[in-house]
């Protein structure tokens, strides 16, 4: 039997945009479902009850949750090309580590920081200046944050590579700038142009009206 | 060369609790820095520059930081004997999606829903038993979270066994009851009196007369 692949998702989010990435460079069919969330689907609320979010990968009937859980499980089920992670215990947890201070941190902040208001937007300019250096250190004598090939940080940072200008033009002020973060700015410039992922940038206009409503 | 095993945490902190018992449970001698976190030590703030948080743990130099993360690490590292993951796919990720809720959402849930105020603490109290609902569901039809023996889940909820209790004296208000959490309220039974985790709740006094000041 032939696997079947179901991604629930909406045209914007870099959760769900991840996974479509990562299923594209297994080379995996899968069918996308866009959830609406102001009207969440049946099935989004039976494959996801304790959250209700997006993304949910199904697997020949078995839901996975949680876009880092579901990046793991692709990597770890269809493990006979192009592995994500690293194979050493050292490399995994290094790796988990900054993914997870992508969506707990930098992602968070660097929202705030453009589309948040008074103190908040302050402090958030200043937390994100902070991580963004961490992020540039990274990449030191790399070409991806995983090396020399597309890795699984690569496709959790990947959302910068689109978003953090659409944030900046709707914010009117800039996040970051190739004098001070030269390895990101290489990085986001090169990630743009991959085809597999730049054929999935969400709708550029459409994202701006979105966040114009925050701001 | 024997392995140098160093775990950087504090007396209380359930986060660094998990790491005690994981390596306890696989043999591993270690060294325990506790830390202070009004005054950190300089080499907590090398070892973990990003967070500057406990737990840290220091493998033969290297260091390994945030909990879950370090959990993995250690079933990694040390893979010979009582694995704490599934070694499916499936269910390596329902593994991680229950220990993530139990850190971002049971956890602080229950924590405010005790020692929160006003309308922060009656939402909390909400919550937490729409999260225990799904916690005692889990439980159906096993012993321990991961079955017929102690897993990752059960260390990643550990904490329940020695804080629900003690959480419950300080607010003056119960959180669970056997009628209602029969399978949960029997596993916190059971894994209170495991040798390993007993030898290690912190002072009950003591954490009572901590929590008093946040109430």
């Amino acid at each position: 039997m032939a696997d079947e692949v179901k991604l629930f998702r909406t045209w914007s989010s870099p959760y769900g945009l991840r996974i479509v990435w990562a299923l594209k460079l297994k080379g995996i069919e899968f069918k996308t479902i866009f959830e609406d969330l102001a009207n969440k689907s049946p099935l989004l609320l039976q494959y996801n009850p304790v959250h209700k979010k997006i993304p949910v990968l199904v697997h020949n009937g078995k839901p996975v949750c949680e876009s880092l859980v579901i990046l793991e499980y692709i990597d770890e089920t269809w493990n006979e090309a192009h592995l994500f992670l690293p194979k050493d215990p050292l490399g995994k947890a290094k790796t988990r580590f900054w993914a997870k201070f992508n969506d707990e941190k930098l992602l968070p902040s660097m929202r705030k920081a453009s589309l948040g208001h008074g103190t908040e937007k302050e402090e958030a300019r200043v937390l994100t200046t902070e991580y963004l250096k961490h992020v540039e250190q990274l990449l030191e004598g790399k070409k991806f944050f995983s090396g020399e090939k597309i890795g699984y940080l690569d496709l959790v940072f990947g959302w910068m590579a689109y978003l953090i200008n659409v944030l900046e033009e709707v914010s009117g002020t800039p996040l970051i700038n190739k004098e001070e973060y030269p390895l990101l700015s290489k990085w986001i410039e090169i990630f743009y142009e991959i085809p597999v992922f730049k054929e999935s940038w969400p709708d550029r206009d459409k994202l701006i009206t979105k966040f114009q409503n925050y701001v």
